[in-house]
Formats: C-alpha cells, sequence, structure tokens
C-alpha cells in the first residue's frame, strides 16, 4: 500500500480527492497538508467529514514529505505547485498537480496566467494527465501535470475527431456550461447564491486561461497550430460541466458514422462512454463518478458536427482524473477506487 | 379602453399575460377561455391569483367574442389557433397568436409542425411580430404571428448583424440555453424536478422547430436563404433564456465598433438594450421584465464574433413581446403596461 | 408628488425599494444615497439597471435631504438609522427604516443586537410598521420600524390568534424557512452556491434577534409577556420565506372555524390572503408581490393548530412593507404601487 | 457470495439499491425485476447507467426466485409486497420490503394507506428495520419491514429522548423538509421543476401516512400510546430530508447534556453522529451516504427542546438502510457496501 499527502487541504480539489480515497485499495492517505488551518481538525471546515476524517492538518514540511510518502496530489491555487514540484526531482515521490502550473509552456503560462512558470527542466518532465489519451507517457512519468477541468471534456471530444481527420481545424467552437463548484470556494459575487441561482452567467468569454491549454493539446493532433472559439458559462448548478461543440466537417458523415468512429477510439477506455444515437450526455449522468460520456449529431442541413461532452467536474475534471493517473503511473487496474456509478437522481 | 380575451386560460403563457395585462391602462381583459376547465376559477389551478383573479374561465363562443373583444390573444398549442383566427378575418379583432402557427410558410409549417398550416390567404396576412425590428409592419397588421422565444433571442441578435453585413451568413452557430418553464406546463421526464436540478440537458439538437423560424426571418436580410446550427440546453431554472452565437467576422471589427454598430441600429427601441463592452447579458438580468439584452465580444485570435442575447422567455419571449405588439397596433406607447424593472436578486 | 431618498444605496432591501417605486405614482426617487459607491453609476453593481436607473448614487448630506425630500427610507444595516434618524426630528421628513434599530426596547436590542440603542425618546416615536395590524398608529407616525421578515409572517398569523384567545401562549413554536436572499448581499461560506444549493441549513436556533422582535409584539395581544420557540433554516432558493407555526387551541376548533376567523379579522385589508381549507400557502404563490399568505390546519388527533404563512421576503419582508406603510402615514391608497401579481412560474 | 434480486426496477428506490450494491462484496446483484419493462436495458431509462448494468429487466417469476435468489428487495409501490412476500416464508430466501405494506398494524394499514392488509400472520413476521434501533430484531428477521424515509430521521432523533426519558410525550411537533425525489419518479404538478423551483411546498399537513409509522415505534419506548403533531414541506432539492423536532423537556438539562445522552446512546452505532455544540446537521452533510445527522439546542427561555436530524432520502431513508439491514440479518460487518463519505459539494 502506498502512502499519499494532499497539499491544499480545504478546497474542493482536495475534499474530493479525500473523499475518493476512501475506498481505495492500494492509497493510504497519510497526510493533509494545509499552511492556513495546520493542526485544526478538518471536521471543523467541513461538518460532512466529522468521525470519518479525525486526522489533523499539517503544516507542510518537505523533508518529512520525501521520507515518508510515495505518491503527492497538489491540489494548490495557480502558482504554487511550481514552487514546491522541483524540491521532489531526485526522489521517487510521484507528483501530481491539479493546478495550471505545469500545463502550458513557459511563454504561455506568463502570458494567460501572468505568472513567473516553473523552470524549462521541470515543465519538460510533466506529462499532460488526460487519462484516456496520454495513457502510455503517463505509465512513466514522475510528474503529472492533471489537465483544467474543461481542457477534459473539451480535448475527449476534440482530439478523436481531429486525430482522424474528421473535421476542420479552422473554425471549432466550444460552448461551456459549468456549475459553480468549478469557482472553487472563494467567495465572490459570482458564487452568492442570489446572483448565481435561476441564471446564466457568460464570463471570461475568449479570455479563459483554459484556452491555451485547449489549443496546445489539439494542435498535437493537429500538425498544427490550430486556434478554437472558447466561451464559458455558469449554469446554477453545482457539479457537472459539458462542453458543446461545433466543427465542419470534413467529408461526408453521418451521425452514426461519428459515433461509430468515436466508439472505436475509445474501445479500450473504461471511463468514456459513447452514447447512442439520439442520446445525448448529461451532467447528472456522470455526477459523482469518473465518466466522460460524449454524443453526436451531423447536421446534414449545414455540414455540421455538434459533439457534447459532459463531465463531473471536480471528479473527471480533477479529483477522479488525477486518481486515475496514479493507478496508471503504479500499473495498477485504471479503475481502481473509481469504479462508482453516477449519482442519480 | 380596449377590451381582451385569452383563449388557453391555464398555460405558462396565458397566466403570464393575465399578471402584465393587470396593470395595462388601455387593455381590459374581459375573458379567459378554457375549452377543459370552463366554468372553473382560474385560482383553482394557481391558488397565486386568489383574491386577484375572481372572473371564472369560458368556454369557447366564437360569436360573442367578435362581438364583445378587441384584441384576442392566442396562447394556444400548436394547431389550435390556425383553425379559429380566420373566424375573425372579416371583423376588426386584432388576432395575437403566441404559438406557431402563422410563423413559417405553409410548407415548412407541415414538415417541422407535423401538421396541416393555415391557408394561404390567412397566412399571408399574418405578421411576424418582432416587435422591435418589425415595428413598422405591426402598426398597421391584423393578425400578429407572436415569435416564439428561441428565435427572439436569437433574432434580435443576428438581424441587425447581418443586415449591416457584418458577418458570414454561413457557418453562423447559435447555442441555446433555456429555463424549464419554456417546456411549458405539461408534465414529461424532462420537467420532473429530479431529472433537470443540478443538470444540463441538450436536446432537439439539430431539430428544433425554431430553426427555420430564425432561418426564414434572418434570410430575409441576408437577401439569400441562410442556415443555421441551433442547438438548445435545458438548464435548471425556471426563466430565462439565453442565445451564445457564433458567427465570422466579415471585415475587421473590434468588440467595441461591434457594440456601437448595435447600440446605434437599436437607439430607438426601448426594450433592446446593448451591453457594455466587457459585460454580458445574464439571464437574472432581464428577469420578469420584457427588455432583451446583449452583448457582444470580438475574438481577434480566431476572427469569431461571439454575441449574446437574454431574454425571459415568459416576457419578451411570449406574452410580454405579445402586448408591445398590442400597443403598436394601436398607437399606444409601445411600453404601456411594460415599464417593470427586472426582478432582482 | 413627494421626493424621496433611499439610504444604503446597494444593498438588497435598496434594490427592491428601487424596483417597487419604479411604479409609485406619488412618490418620486430622486435621491439614491451610498457612502461606499458615492458618484458611482448604480448599473456598475447591478447592470439590470441599466438605461432604467442613470442616477449616480450620492453621499449622506443630511441637510440636503431635510430640504429636498419628503420621505426617507433606510436600508442600511443595524446600527446606522439610529444615527441618522434622530437629526429629522424636527423636520417633516417621514423617516421609514428597514432595519432593526427601532424594533425593540433599548434593553433587549443592547442584549440581543449587541450594540448601544437609540435614545428612549426616539425609540418612543418610532411606530412598528406592521402594515395589516397597526394601521392606525401607522396613520400618525413620523418614524416607521419596519418589521423584520420573520416577525412579518410569524406576526401575521400569530396575533390573529392571540387577539382572539384562539391559542395557549405558551408553547408556541415557530419553524421558518427562508431564501438565501434574507442573509443579504454580503458574502459568506453559508451565501456560497455550492455550499447552500441543494441542502437545509438549520441557524442561529434559538439565538435570532427576531425573536425578541416577535415576543415584543404578541405579548402586546396577549396582555402579558409571551415566549417563543423559534427556528431558522436556509432553503435553497432566493426568495420566499415561510413561518410553520404550532400551537395549542384553547378550545374546541375545527380547521373550517379558524379559517373562517382569521377571513374575518382581515377582511379589510388588502395584502392578507387567508386560503381556503386544504390549500397551503407556498413560498412561490407570493414571490414579487406584497401578499402574505395565510392557511391553518386543526389537527384534531393532538389538538394542535398549524398555521402556515407565506411571503416574499424582500416584498412583504422589507421593502413592499416599507411602501405600503409610507401609502398609510400619507394617506394614498394602501395599495399603491404594490397592485402586481405575484410571478408564476 | 449471496445473490439479490430487486423487485420494481426501475423507481429511485431501485435505482438507489443498483448504485449501492455495485460495491457490496457479499452480494451480488442477480436480477432486476419489472413487469412493466420487462425485457428492457435498464440504461434505455437511465441513460447514466449505460456500459455498468448490461443486464436486462425481468418479468417476476416467483419459482425462480425461491431457486435462485437469497436476498429480495422490493421496491414496489404501496400494496404490491404484501402479495410477494408471503410466496417466500417457506424458503430461505430474506426479504427485505422497502414500502409501507408491513410498517403498520392490519387496521392502522387499512386506514392510512386505504388498502387491505396483509396477513396478521405475515404481519407478525415483519420486523421494523430501523437498523440502528432495532439491531438486536434485525439480526434473526427474515422478513424486513424497511422504514419509511421521515421515520427514520424523526425515530432515530426521538426513540432515544424517549426511551431515556428527557422529553414529555405530549405535545411532540415534527417539522420535516423533504427533497423531491421522496415524491418518487411519478409526474405530477408537485414534481414539476417550475412548480417546485424557488418554492416551499407544504403538503399532506396531519394527514401522511408516515405519522402512524412514526407513533406505533415511538409509542413502544413511550409505554404508552403517544401522537405527534407531523409537517411535511417539499423543498427544492432533489435529496436530503430533515426533521426539526420540537419537545419539552422533562427535567432540567442543557444542550450538551442532551448531546452527551445521544453521544452514549449511539456510541456504538457506525451511521449516527451526534454534532458537537453549536454545529446543526444539513442534509448536504450527509448527501449520498448512509450517515444519520443528529443535533440538539435546549432553549432555557423556553424550556423546550429542539433536536434535527438529516438523511439522505434515498440512502439512509430508503436503500442504505435496506442494505445495513441486509448486512445485519447476514452477520456482516454493517457497513459493509456503505462505507462511503458524503459528496460535498
Amino acid at each position: 500500500m502506498k502512502k499519499a499527502a494532499i497539499i491544499g487541504g480545504t478546497g474542493y480539489g482536495a475534499i474530493e480527492l479525500i473523499r475518493l480515497l476512501q475506498s481505495h485499495k492500494e492509497i493510504q492517505l497519510t497526510k493533509i497538508i494545509s499552511q492556513s488551518q495546520a493542526g485544526e481538525d478538518l471536521s471543523s471546515t467541513y461538518p460532512h467529514l466529522s468521525v470519518i476524517i479525525t486526522k489533523k492538518m499539517e503544516s507542510l514540511d518537505l523533508e518529512e514529505l520525501k521520507k515518508e510518502i510515495d505518491i503527492l496530489f497538489l491540489a494548490t491555487p495557480a502558482g504554487v505547485a511550481k514552487n514546491i514540484i522541483p524540491s521532489f526531482q531526485d526522489t521517487s515521490v510521484q507528483c501530481i498537480d491539479l493546478s495550471g502550473d505545469f500545463r502550458l509552456t513557459g511563454e504561455e503560462y506568463s502570458e494567460w496566467y501572468g505568472k513567473e512558470p516553473a523552470s524549462a527542466e521541470v515543465l519538460e518532465k510533466a506529462v499532460f494527465g488526460l487519462s484516456d489519451i496520454f495513457t502510455e507517457d503517463i505509465k512513466t512519468a514522475s510528474i503529472i501535470s492533471n489537465p483544467g477541468c474543461f481542457p477534459t471534456a473539451a480535448l475527449s471530444a476534440l482530439i478523436p475527431l481531429i486525430d482522424g481527420d474528421k473535421i476542420q481545424t479552422k473554425g471549432i467552437r466550444i460552448d461551456a456550461k459549468t456549475g459553480i463548484s468549478g469557482a472553487g470556494k472563494g467567495l465572490s459575487e459570482k458564487t452568492h447564491f442570489s446572483t448565481t441561482n435561476e441564471n446564466v452567467i457568460p464570463y471570461k468569454i475568449g479570455q479563459h486561461q483554459h484556452i491555451p491549454e485547449i489549443e496546445r493539446y489539439a494542435s498535437k493532433f493537429a500538425g498544427k497550430d490550430l486556434k478554437v472559439s472558447f466561451t464559458t458559462h455558469l449554469v446554477p448548478m453545482t457539479r457537472g460541466l459539458m462542453c458543446t461543440i461545433y466543427a465542419d466537417i470534413k467529408q461526408r458523415e453521418t451521425t452514426a458514422s461519428i459515433l461509430n468512429y468515436l466508439e472505436e477510439y475509445y474501445q479500450e477506455k473504461s471511463f468514456v462512454r459513447i452514447l447512442p444515437e439520439g442520446i445525448f450526455p448529461t451532467t447528472k449522468g456522470v455526477a459523482g463518478s469518473n465518466f466522460c460520456d460524449i454524443g453526436a449529431y451531423v447536421d446534414e442541413r449545414t455540414n455540421n458536427l455538434v459533439v457534447v461532452s459532459a463531465i463531473d467536474n471536480l471528479v473527471k475534471g480533477a479529483a477522479g482524473q488525477a486518481i486515475q493517473n496514479a493507478n496508471i503511473m503504479n500499473g495498477w487496474e485504471e479503475t481502481m477506487g473509481l469504479e462508482f456509478i453516477p449519482v442519480f437522481p
């Protein structure tokens, strides 16, 4: 059994990691690290963990971690992991970063995050942990850059279509909808119930920091730089994320031919479900689970393809995929600790 | 003071008409007609109307209506109004139909609604009641075909852009999000709270009956037949409708130049608000009101224009616009009875 | 037409006052005062007011107010109004305070609000503005202490029953449920959507500052000091407030006899609706309106009376009742500017 | 490994049983029985089960069940189980009924359910499966009558207090709030999103069929017949149930003394959590889990005790408790298959 620690103990990412690791057979969570709340019980912030998690939160002690931990999950705000992970370079500790610190080139990171990037050397070692696409690379990685929630949903649908040369790489539009938990635990007017309930709120149109992340990894499969139009909307629900993606079909395709293609592309993957013709993903259909559901429709009137993908932003879009990556890195069954069914209704 | 009747007394469209007409200075609601509940109190179905509406619902009596009524609102399911409105051809009764019966050509109606269309002669007389665009035609109309909720939001944003030759008419994508009240009062799995809450549900992708309505009226301004890709999503809120529209910019434009253009286009219109750069419409920002809010963003990286429009589907998308049309037809102040502020929060 | 100012310009109470006053025939809102945002457009905080309210917010200038204003609404946090209202003592300005500053005796205020109370002299002049009960006193008041949202709903149901000696005054239990807007615009974990959605959260059990307010005015009708058990719960909705009240019946009563009694008690009141047997109030049934709906059930098995009252916390529970009080004070039709129908659905 | 079947395959109770049994180490779900949908894939009704549950639903064949099944879960509407369970009398099949058919005496059942009751002989054999209270009886039972959702929450809080003679048994008031999933999958106006969202709806006041169930089992501990006042409210959330219970304290108690007492009462129980002073249960704090959280407050001003209990109505209030009962009957670890943490946020 391997020992794991989580840094960033009281954010939603950490809380979801704690929930999921509870039933993992090969990972024992031995440390929950929170600088701001070291020494406190987790249940003082999260009463729902009373009785279950009795461990106190600890402050960060890198030397102790190096000695006692096998897997390190970093669920920290942007700009933190890049300062911590380099310390583990010469150790066998597997680092999985749920923040954006290792997802972009240094230049892109400076531009979109407005912060100093990690060193090129460490950046180079980080593998983009889109588990169902980059599986082979993940197997031998020591640093995983866990994808953002929007890129997970968007790329899971886009990459196969680009890879198979099914769509024009120019003119791709991604219309994303997310539940409020995607904005994290922080307080702002946009997370205030009275603002958000009974509301759809577009935000950061064309300016979201997930744009370069989507473009970077989609471009790898396009064989050239592609650009996407990406728009995000807050919808009044806690969990759930959907991307509705529009692209021009290259050759003549039908809904059935696209679905067959996707089905084959993912046939060995446990967590991507291609839905039958006429059925589209819903965010509730994946709630609390690690699934990414994908549906498609070819509009023959306009030669337009509509692909819809849905995930739980906190599971497949964060903590669940992080654990899937840990499983892959350690040669365990990919589904270990993640076998649960969506919570419905 | 003119006398009005509503046919289709217990649907959401009728209920909203009743709410709005209550404070109208020139229209007196004298008859609420419901075939299925004639003789009953409206408050037996809608307790929130107790004390306020004490009139009993009546059965349909065409001869009586012709004699006693000046304005007839039809808030009936598809296929009903087309059989009623012809009876009023030789009268001075102004007919405003909130259903889809007069929005399409006969051929389109047969195809998309699967029903026998109204006669060509009556269809021809019907004026499409998109109040802020077809204002002049509405002034002299005797039959108004009140637009669908999605077409209202979509066309209010699209028509100026097409009219001013700002966008390519090929490749327009409309991603629509609607609250559940848009599905009406009928019971179905998709209106069940447990299915819909904490969920985003795409439906009728590429097959919604509002598609030909959008294309028909957008085409008038394009000077040729255009086609749009149109996708609808149910989001977990009661009221509110948003269209996020994607199109390729024709010439070099900035966000500011597009917003200025729209601002001028609508400068004399009371109910279309063009939001300043960086601010986007929200459904809550128009809730309960007759406004259509529009925002825009030009993504210079992709030469893509994103336009967002938001309305209350039951007001501007149905009952409110119907009353605005009645105001225009009768030469009253366009805002009469519709001056209220959005309900926020 | 009288001129009004609102102090506390950007809270929910003020925003709702602005919404409602917009259609008032005798009150013209000429000043919106906000110390923290003086000089700014209201629409910069509330885009839904774009185009509608173009007046800039102003800083507080008491001398100017005394000269230019007839009615002053104070929608300020606890502890502010008590320092402002005394300045208007020698003027004819009618002051209506929506905060808790004038609702309790000085002693109670110190105990429950933990602040220095207003002077006894000014406290004495303040009339408790429970419009449908204290109508006569309000007519001649110069200072109105507008009731809290919970006391409005609770007392509207309780006072008639105590006044008519229908219930035991010992053992009254009030179980209250409120939408999140009751917590105001401030940011806290309890107003974060992700915490509050899909949740019922009890809070301040037995310790809510509205307890002494309920007890004080109920005691007036009991002829002796009574105490109530009062429990509040946040439910995942924006607006709406319900009190479910339990009391022991004194003499033999039926549901019908209690409803008849209440019906008579309120027969001349426009805004209290007694629902027929078997129908209970819902918060949606009064949403956006100034109604207080009341239903009752006598459980003959246990000799227990259940009375349910529902209001919109921002209308009848705050801004609507404040305007109703202004109407009463000025001898206008009590319903002026408040005639609108609940927004349903 | 024991084999289990579920009858009533497409209701929410069954779907939740399927979700939970998926990870149970000693129970294999081998049959899902649905008369109305026999032969169909479960995923045709519930797309979220695609890929996961590929078993087709079957029609009811009693003889086959007797031969092949060890544990039978009945998640059927009232009136069905009473006709099926008697067939298993002479077998070793353990029957766990989630409906109300075996919860009351024959006479009570006739009165409150308006149906013919099960035979006295079979009724007598049924053990009330309130797992944390009747643990000993459950161990040897062959028929379990799984409690209703409201009685589970109400009795878990009430029984210890009655058992320890802490409260007056006269004058107990239970104010219950439930999410909409408690109303099941059926379509009605009360489950329509537009009716229920942004609403609190009281229903069946004093007339709910769970009243005699609460009274029957509370009376056992009171040593005499007691009656409760019980009021239910629908709140706009999918899952979750809370009972706020009011009772008069018998002797002098403080919040701390009551909490200590409850803590001791349940000290050996895994699924009842007594929260510390000042913290109250929330429905989200138990969502998706089998916990029953309890908090208390002694209002020394009124000598009134407020106890609050919260459960997930579909887990502890239905499927989770059914599995806990199966665990107890079979001598397995009580928590088997139920060890998961609440889903938060």
